[in-house]
């Protein structure tokens, strides 16, 4: 591959930004990467795992002479953040950033960016439920969609640098808008990941089945739910905060089914329900038809222990 | 291993039965494995593939002369079959059953036991989202709860060799009493079922979103419902029609703790919200830790294509 930005500043070093470093690097995408994390601990611990070339104390030092400026912290911290930067940014520079929701984001970014600098929000749809430095990984992005949603006016080749850069790390790139975005993404993972939480905190506050009921049993579905419920709680409380109109939206459609399907156990409905799970049956398909997950039982998981009664 | 029933009669042969039959050879757990299945194609499959040493046109010949007989079939079949095969049961044998639900199973069979014949209810908390006689394999119930909820009076020895059959497969056993157990499932499975199917259901109706972007963009959560929200529709049809009560309850506490949720997020009460999903990572570590889920990231599924970019 190709250098396609000289420099590239990573803002936040969690998941995502520690995953695109790597993927930067292995992939020959940029010359230099650098990072800035707020937290003293994230720092030190980037440098002690070479994450980056180099790791800045400030947000504004960082960016200095970037080609490329990712913002990778969560949703509610941007505005703040593209307001200290902003007057450091190099003119004719590049700025994206990783957040989950694009419409708050870029009304609490865009009045922070100087002329002639390219913010171009995006968001990679890719994600596991660890965060940190740590936690990332050069194949996170490999198949995954990043979606970027460039507003009126961007500059076209500024576009396609950064969807150059996107599809390096293996991702597919779409464009869409912002509005349209947020109302996708709360379909496909805002109010999932709340309805994840909800089951999880019923299981917690249930008196008549204590807690290592829950957990020894829950491998007839409740486990995979707990995963995207063990999210972390910042990015999602943020998530939750700015999307608001959207996931209120679907969760309206959500509870109005849920009691449909709900009279009909009452009832004991039981054509109605077969149906309904017919339906949902196909669904499952196209993801595994679009490559989007695996068709392994149980996601191949591994089994956890050596094999026992062998 | 020692043969611990010299024959064991299948009746079903979807993913638990098939499992069995790998399991219970592979471990040397039985002498013989005989077998029936309603469908006549399943039984050319079984047959087909070698799953049994015997399959059976009917339930009542397949029960002949069998030390053990596992009812697999969806539990609104369990009172029809448990007639049809009363008669025939040897005596001194046991009848075991792998519902999901306990209660209706035991109130629908048990008044066609005969005498003499030992009744122990039981329920694998194993599976995968797949079905058919093709699914199973010989290490689904390792390291997996296999519950049994004996009934008053149960024979001590009876329910110790049944025990010590499951723990032969790499199960791990517990005993527990027939409402509890429906308790149980309902918060660990048939509740986190019908939410996913809800979702999912959701997803499908949505007419400003497309159903190719919700399987494009599935990885941002919504993909982890959708496996579970693709197991047999008669299966979970039937959990739902009689585990009833239980399964009403837990929903009531979910959409309590949902619209709770929801305020929060319409309020703008990010505390709250962060405070509740702090909690919830600590079931996911319970899970990981008991040794019921893997901590691999994004449950250690495996990229879908070969490495893109690189």
């Amino acid at each position: 591959m190709t250098v396609i930005y000289n420099r590239v500043a990573l803002i936040g070093l969690g998941l995502i930004a520690s995953s695109m470093a790597h993927a930067l690097r292995q992939f020959g995408l940029a010359a230099e990467v650098v990072g800035h994390a707020r937290s003293a601990e994230t720092r030190a611990i980037a440098m002690d795992i070479g994450l980056c070339d180099r790791v800045y104390a400030t947000a504004a030092e960082a960016v200095q002479g970037a080609d490329l400026v990712v913002l990778a912290v969560p949703v509610g911290a941007m505005g703040d953040l593209a307001a200290e930067i902003g007057p450091h940014l190099k003119p004719g520079a590049t700025i994206t950033d990783v957040g989950s929701v694009k419409g708050a984001v870029v009304e609490a970014m865009a009045p922070h960016m100087p002329a002639g600098v390219h913010f171009i929000p995006g968001h990679p749809i890719a994600g596991t439920e660890h965060s940190g430095p740590r936690s990332g990984f050069a194949s996170l992005f490999n198949n995954r969609w990043w979606l970027l949603t460039p507003l009126d006016g961007a500059d076209p080749a500024a576009v396609a640098r950064l969807r150059a850069l996107c599809e390096g790390m293996g991702a597919n790139v779409d464009e869409m808008d912002v509005a349209h975005h947020d109302l996708v993404l709360a379909v496909t993972s805002h109010t999932p990941h709340l309805i994840a939480y909800t089951m999880v905190g019923v299981a917690d506050h249930m008196r008549r089945v204590s807690n290592s009921e829950v957990i020894k049993y829950s491998a007839g579905g409740f486990r995979d739910l707990t995963r995207i419920a063990a999210s972390d709680p910042v990015m999602w409380r943020d998530v939750f905060l700015t999307n608001k109109d959207a996931v209120l939206d679907i969760l309206g459609r959500f509870t109005e089914e849920l009691f449909v399907l709900q009279r009909a156990i009452r009832m004991g409905d039981g054509e109605h329900l077969h149906a309904y799970f017919t339906r949902t049956r196909a669904i499952r398909r196209g993801i595994i038809e679009a490559g989007q997950d695996t068709a392994a039982p149980d996601f191949g998981r591994v089994a956890q222990n050596g094999a026992k009664g062998g």
